[in-house]
């Protein structure tokens, strides 16, 4: 049984002081239903990681049923930062095993919040007795997996700043993107160390935002053809080898497997960028380049619209935004506009086929979704 | 394709001060992969309320993943008090889109935490700006409850303690129980007032514990023939009349139904009873009392072991305990003991067809699980 994407919406990445959780999740709701012309739902599921943690609340899809006021059945999935592709992934299997449409919608409030600490509620996602009560972060944790990339492979660092570069010029024309200003390598360079080698603007930032899909065994032209999920060690310190992202590496392969097609097939590619360096150990993990270069794929700048590799159209984590629940739901709702033809100013042409890559974790699970018009 | 529960683990229930929430994980699921005799699994589902705001833990699939060592995928699941059965609900659906064994593990720990406030925490299951920021708590509200009832059906208060009274008196013999000393009603009358007219022996306590199950599509001798949600509003204050539980009575109608049975075809039941009020309106919503009369059936005993309806056979939430999240597992790996007629000197001769309804929330959801010995 096909499961097809029949309707998408978005809020607005950045700050929503005027907005509860319940406003982004009411807005994208509303605008996948309105787009998919859908009223009668068989199950809701809500992707979110810390509204725990930082506004004191959960059983989240209750709360979106009640407001909702859709008869029906909801659920909420955490898997940190992967949150949003797995519960794209439950919705999928719910619609394989019978349900006709889902509405999968991801959130996350990460600014006006009762605890202010964002980085620490990050580190949630890590095994907190290595990692949360040891005082390490996402950000350094990154930033000892650039450090080891760039004495690994002789890399001048400019090309992995190129990333974040190359990414806001994408976001330029994403009316939902958190930023939407250029930026050059030397704003990188001149941005501050936040964990040396990392500079600010090589990491996401901190944004609220919602998105929803709407998956349906009959309406809909784009279907989603693979859902795939792996795991790797919970911890980086675990991993024999840092760079090897090895969930990425084992749930793309089985997704491209699982779909019939190969790395060269993607018309237009979603990656998990937290960081800078997680966007070219992407690149390397899901199989577009070999492990040591990625960045070549970023310097000759294949991965903008008109390149060979159209990479995060909309703008990806740093520019589109991090709502880290959200995610994995942004992605393929832009990934869904992309081969619908309704990508605007960012359209790439004639995409068929698109990958999403959500990052549970620092690389601890991989959620990989391929879609493709029908 | 049939849902069999292949097999069951189980911790105490307690304050386990020296194990962390990946002990209590591992210990239940090892257990339940011994006893179903299955070592390759599809996928993990973990059922968990609030790991994130107690301990700093979210991520808890790929945590328990990383521990077990076993090659799948996992997804945590949140759904209030009701996680537990939501998780089962969603391995149920897994497996009835082609998974063939699902591991689905409940879990909390709610002694020796970061924050010591398990009473927020409770609440975070309520829409935050009508319930937790107004300062009241699942006491409180279920103390209204507790009220109302005296009030509109004038019912002697004794009869209502009679539940946790019997519940205590079904634990002694339960291993895993928290709670396994006989109490009468004069310890009920004379334990504190927590809420007015609710005393601290009606109400469930905190406990650490973790249950799973192992379901199965070829394996097991107990079926799942119903596995049905419904939802209410999130908060008491917006209902009409808080002694129906809506999402109970409607979750419960659909689970009869689609067993094609009847209540009066229940052999074991364990009910929600987070307090002594929540199992009377329990026995009322799920069909097996009159709105107003519920308290009948605990007053004439039917309830105990060898009464018409046994209920909560190893303690229920009271006595056996209440770790949140896991709380809907431990009653379906109950269930599943009678069935298969291993619940030692707790059997209820010749069970054949069980009942278990997890609430999230006050009402706010309804899990109901109906399973049968084949």
């Amino acid at each position: 049984m096909p499961v097809m994407v029949a309707g998408v919406g978005m809020t607005k990445v950045g700050s929503h002081w005027d907005k509860n959780i319940i406003d982004l999740m009411l807005e994208a709701s509303l605008k996948a239903l309105e787009d998919g012309n859908i009223r009668e739902l068989d199950a809701i599921v809500v992707s979110n990681m810390v509204a725990d943690w930082l506004i004191t609340q959960s059983n989240l899809a209750s709360y979106l049923m009640d407001y909702l006021g859709i008869r029906s059945y909801g659920v909420r999935v955490e898997s940190a930062c992967g949150s949003g592709g797995m519960g794209i992934h439950l919705g999928y299997k719910l619609v394989k095993s019978g349900a006709r449409n889902v509405l999968v919608v991801g959130v996350e409030k990460l600014t006006d919040t009762l605890t202010p600490d964002n980085t620490s509620a990050m580190m949630l996602a890590d095994d907190w007795v290595v990692g949360f009560n040891m005082g390490s972060t996402f950000v350094s944790l990154n930033a000892l997996a650039l450090r080891l990339y760039l004495d690994t492979y002789k890399v001048n660092h400019e090309y992995i700043m190129m990333f974040p570069v190359i990414c806001r010029d994408h976001a330029i024309f994403n009316p939902y993107a958190q930023f939407r200003r250029k930026i050059t390598i030397e704003d990188v360079k001149r941005s501050p160390l936040i964990a040396d080698p990392l500079h600010l603007l090589e990491s996401s930032a901190y944004g609220d935002g919602a998105a929803a899909i709407l998956l349906s065994r009959n309406k809909g032209d784009v279907e989603i053809i693979a859902s795939e999920i792996s795991h790797d060690k919970i911890s980086l310190s675990s991993r024999e080898n840092p760079l090897i992202l090895k969930a990425v590496k084992e749930a793309s392969y089985k997704a491209y497997r699982s779909a019939n097609i190969a790395p060269s097939d993607i018309d237009v590619l979603e990656v998990h960028d937290a960081f800078s360096i997680t966007g070219i150990l992407s690149l390397e993990n899901l199989g577009f380049a070999k492990l040591g270069e990625g960045w070549k794929l970023v310097k000759n700048e294949e991965i903008r619209l008109n390149g060979t590799l159209p990479t995060n159209t909309f703008g990806g984590l740093k520019a589109r935004g991090h709502p880290v629940g959200a995610t994995g739901v942004y992605q393929v709702a832009e990934i869904t506009l992309q081969l619908r033809g309704e990508a605007g100013d960012n359209q790439v042409d004639g995409a068929k086929v698109g990958l999403a890559e959500n990052i549970g974790g620092i690389g601890t699970s991989a959620i990989i979704h391929i879609l493709r018009k029908i």
